[in-house]
């Protein structure tokens, strides 16, 4: 019998889990829905229940399960093990998950944010893979980030370090941050970003342009018909996504400089526009590099999609254990 | 006999010495001219020489030496304990520092570049004392910077992390850095950097200035001359340093918003400008930092004055012993 580490991904619908092997390999996948009903309190008890089922299933035994990391929405206390204010999981109130995990089970427990252990995720088995210090970026509604420093997450004094999506890139702009600044990464460089952008630019001029045309028939204005119509040649659109990659590079500038990781990962739903985005990225990104570093890190993307959450939880239990 | 440490803060004038208490106490304080004659190579034999005589003299015993800290100049290798490219110290080729003091006494060495030894000791001993997360600023000829993550220097992948005086703040300026980007911080708010706003802003404007007036009859433009006039009321004057300021604190905002500190120190000649400026820095820094952690890091000066790098140079045996 080997030992083994368990790995969860809890998310508003579903919550990822997988064991794994001390070495990342995955031996088991599963996932079960978040019951958010009532103010959330099934949902520890429905993955400590699922996961001792796994356990039972695979025929594992728990005195070789080293330990379970967890990646959660909403504001982690790493050290206290608690979680408030995760809407999506109806959790407004201070939870106490690592309570819970260690009533139930004789093994450590971690917890970080789900932007963390992603970031985690993809610097011990995704685009990161051998690398120690590593910045992720995640592009999706919002902008998400995780710094990892010598193979550790970079927390800060409470806890808040990598708030990437809140560097201000634009201190100029009126286009204002949910929370209530103007000009943050995230209002400018996201599905949301993108979207005010290009509300902006086709507010400014008057050159005819598909990406008019489109709304004007009823299509939703979204990141992914901003970038359909900048592929086919829209210049307004290429225009749009050229200013929201100079954002990002500009970004990944100011990581470089502060950070000198040797790796930046784009991951989450906009980064899938692939391959394009990420080299026109990288070319302000080094425009924006102070020269002497400018060979230092490579901006690269995610590789582990989904997967990155479960690895990263498995990841911050070898973390605990060598800290 | 108690344990005692050695600091050392090379400088291309004078190198800067103390024997310090593991707790921080300075025993003795002394400094010797820097011989950079012959590509320096007198430099780290003198300094040997002058410990070694300092020991005897205060009656020390070097079975309590804990170990010997040193900050320099250039490109330091902290890790093969060399030094590179110090152009201040004539030390063009690679210095093998370490194995010099490895010869010379049996006892730990650790050595770091100048900017970071300045932010470690702020950290321990000055304005960011029982702060474990401490960035340091130095405002000078240009912008040096030191990041202290849980009570240890940030390095990065290729010693180059902290690298604050090449953030670029401002993308669309036509200032340029001797790095050869546009709108490094450094090019912007350093004593260089505000002699080339306050040009920008001389050129720009007919409108009568004391400072324009004072250019005319002579007197040097640089960063004293510009404080003075906008101390004295010059309106001119008090928009070039409110810019140098504004910029000042939108990297500080970048540095809470990545590395979620709980000080922002600064430091070095320009910030002994003192409150009235760290004041103006604050309020943008502020405005341009993430709501939720905005209480989160106090921007404050540094008080150990030339003493950091010694300070912050005993702290490196401290650091690398615990490692």
């Amino acid at each position: 019998m080997s030992q083994f580490v368990i790995g969860i991904d809890l998310g508003g619908t579903t919550s990822k889990m997988a064991v794994l092997t001390p070495e990342g390999e995955i031996l088991s996948k599963w996932s079960i829905p978040t019951d958010i009903e009532q103010q959330g309190q099934n949902i520890v008890p429905n993955i400590i229940q699922s996961i001792k089922e796994k356990i039972y299933e695979l025929d594992l035994s728990v005195e070789e399960l080293i330990g379970i990391g967890m990646g959660s929405p909403g504001a982690v206390n790493h050290k206290a093990q608690t979680v408030i204010g995760a809407y999506n999981l109806n959790w407004e109130t201070e939870q106490n998950v690592g309570e819970q995990f260690k009533n139930a089970f004789d093994a450590p427990f971690c917890i970080d944010n789900d932007a963390n252990i992603a970031a985690l995720g993809e610097q011990w088995m995704g685009a990161g893979k051998g690398h120690q210090n590593v910045v992720m970026v995640t592009l999706g509604t919002g902008v998400g980030g995780g710094i990892v420093v010598q193979g550790d997450l970079l927390h800060g004094t409470y806890g808040s370090a990598g708030e990437i999506g809140h560097i201000i890139v634009d201190p100029d702009t009126d286009i204002q941050c949910t929370c209530g600044n103007h000009g943050c990464l995230e209002a400018l460089a996201s599905a949301t970003g993108i979207v005010n952008l290009a509300k902006k630019y086709m507010e400014e001029t008057d050159i005819e342009s598909q990406l008019k045309e489109a709304v004007e028939v009823g299509l939703p204005l979204d990141a992914r018909l901003i970038f359909d119509c900048a592929q086919s040649g829209d210049t307004l659109s290429q225009q749009i996504v050229d200013q929201f990659c100079r954002y990002l590079g500009l970004a990944c500038g100011h990581l470089s400089c502060i950070l000198n990781p040797s790796r930046i990962i784009l991951g989450g739903g906009v980064a899938q526009s692939g391959e394009m985005m990420r080299a026109k990225v990288e070319s302000y990104m080094l425009q924006y590099t102070f020269p002497a570093i400018r060979n230092h890190a490579k901006l690269v993307l995610a590789t582990l999609g989904n997967d990155a959450g479960i690895y990263g939880a498995a990841r911050l239990v070898h973390n605990y254990i060598n800290d």
